[in-house]
């Protein structure tokens, strides 16, 4: 009983350590504020070791947390007088919009260390580009990737870069294999994290010079964890825990994924409802068919990290709905509460 | 009563004018001649307006032959002595292995006008290799692309590069455009087909300096047709006839989509397996099952054809079995019976 009241008292202080401040950009994304704040009032109901500043205009704001019936001492707001349009070129965002913006506040934030992760729904090139401005890049990384969760048979791999950067040298690729490899070690929770290179064969003369380049480079840093040229069937095999590429064959790949994703719905619905039998087979399986369904949700994953800059940012993606900002949330939450950042900050300044 | 007969008649002439000539490297892909003849036969029972040659170790072919009992006069066999291994480099099929190989006899027995199109399931860098050194490119196309079929919801698209050519200027992106847009015309019987530019958005200044161009030429070119940039998942959406992209991007994107439809297949018989009403639907619902998996089973479109050469070469996907091979087998005819290497030629002389 001691024992137990020792350790009561000890996961109680642990669980107020673990209260997270997160800060959002309120305004980002196709249908805001209503998105992100009924999104954060989901992800309440689920965590509640978190509490949020919310940037935008604080009239709006206002309204959706009545409506959503979020409790005041969840939320702080911070008024904004702009919005950086989804279309706006990110040097805009950085220039003419400047300051005042809810996306800029949202990441001025956490580089005030006033909040320990900032989201956004927002324009993406935008968001990378105050990020890198405001928190500016780790020491050795020439430039920040986009990272996300990818499924497979076997669980899940990380992918990036996602979509930050159109070209990149053979070293930016290498950097991008720390970064996912420290991703893969204490989000994933690999003990062992394999390391791949995107490339169409797996034969060593593939692919540009510059993946070539690449490989040689993370052949001798990553020595067996690295395992060579993964092809785009690879990544959903589950083939290795990082896939590496540049950010234009990886948000192609993402969004062929969705897409396909998508199209196979569309598929399985038309063969099922077109006849009695069908729609007898989904009535009586409906669990299977709702267990599918959540698995090729892209809700369930949705959420792309900032990775190489002092803070850590998540893109939410723009047309998502509530529950998909509420994951997003939460894998905020659970960025913040693993050991990435201090884990890619050894290693990079161990490794570049 | 009259004009039947005399219909009859043309129909009959024009029944003979169609029995074309296929060459069949017999000796490509993981489990050659097997496959390959196999699936000639399969295809034979399928339509019977074709004969073929057949290149390569002559005993084993006449192995097979005997094995799937084809018709004798359906098939030539021409022994070759050598074959082309799946994974030697395109300079070795050509100087090494030479003019011995089945795969040469098969691309050449197009150029000698012996057959109309040419089916390997072998080395696609090699096979591309031996094309363009056999059959020569057209002039005004600079490279030839790799073209397939690609589902969506409204039918099917054809998406070009899809491994050819690594990195590519905004003229050779250009060129297949025209490319795709006579194969849409033609091969998808489009009327009017639509072109798109595959990138990771859809405003202006997304993507690399060669896609810009790219895209200000094709606006040019094809006025309205040209739809702009579409993205990954718009492939799957069929937002255009024809997407456009570098060889690179095309095989990642073509290999992903694949990889993502087995996911989805892995996980949808995990779903329905593990339970009694899981079972019970799937048993109920069979023939929706069947639908959908026929849907997505990659044979249906396997085939990609090279464009952009004096002589039509189809690759089949080397581990593909006897149906994938008949499939491949069945577009070549439907290849050489439309009017696409015409179009091409025209489409090509008169705007590059």
């Amino acid at each position: 009983m001691g024992f137990n009241f020792l350790f009561s008292l000890y996961m109680w202080g642990f669980g107020l350590s673990l209260n997270k401040v997160i800060s959002i950009d309120a305004m980002g994304g196709d249908n805001s504020p209503g998105v992100s704040i009924e999104g954060l009032s989901i992800a309440l109901k689920n965590l509640d070791n978190f509490s949020a500043i919310l940037y935008g205009d604080e009239e709006k704001i206002k309204t959706e947390v009545e409506k959503n019936s979020i409790s005041k001492n969840k939320i702080d707001i911070i008024h904004c007088n702009k919005v950086v349009p989804m279309d706006a070129k990110p040097i805009d965002a950085i220039r003419r919009i400047g300051k005042e913006s809810s996306m800029w506040g949202c990441i001025k934030s956490v580089s005030d260390n006033n909040s320990e992760i900032a989201i956004s729904a927002g324009n993406t090139g935008a968001l990378m580009g105050l990020s890198a401005i405001i928190l500016k890049k780790l020491d050795g990384i020439e430039r920040p990737a986009i990272a996300s969760y990818w499924p497979n048979k076997n669980g899940r791999s990380v992918v990036l870069d996602l979509g930050a950067n159109v070209e990149v040298s053979s070293n930016q690729l290498v950097q991008f294999g720390i970064l996912g490899y420290a991703y893969a070690l204490t989000v994933l929770e690999k003990e062992n994290p394999s390391v791949g290179l995107l490339n169409i064969g797996h034969e060593e003369m593939k692919g540009t010079e510059s993946i070539q380049e690449a490989s040689q480079k993370m052949k001798k840093l990553f020595k067996d964890n690295y395992i060579g040229y993964v092809e785009g069937d690879d990544i959903s095999l589950g083939k290795s825990d990082v896939v590496v590429t540049d950010g234009f064959t990886g948000n192609i790949a993402l969004k062929t994924a969705e897409g396909t994703a998508k199209l196979i719905g569309h598929f399985m619905s038309d063969a099922f409802k077109k006849s009695f039998l069908g729609r007898l087979s989904y009535l009586i399986g409906i669990n299977s068919f709702k267990e599918l369904k959540d698995k090729m949700d892209p809700r369930e994953l949705n959420g792309g990290v900032f990775l190489g800059l002092n803070g850590l940012v998540v893109k939410s993606h723009g047309g998502t709905d509530a529950i998909g900002f509420s994951k997003a949330i939460e894998f905020s939450l659970k960025l913040s509460h693993s050991k990435m950042s201090k884990t890619i900050k050894k290693l990079v300044s161990k490794n570049i």
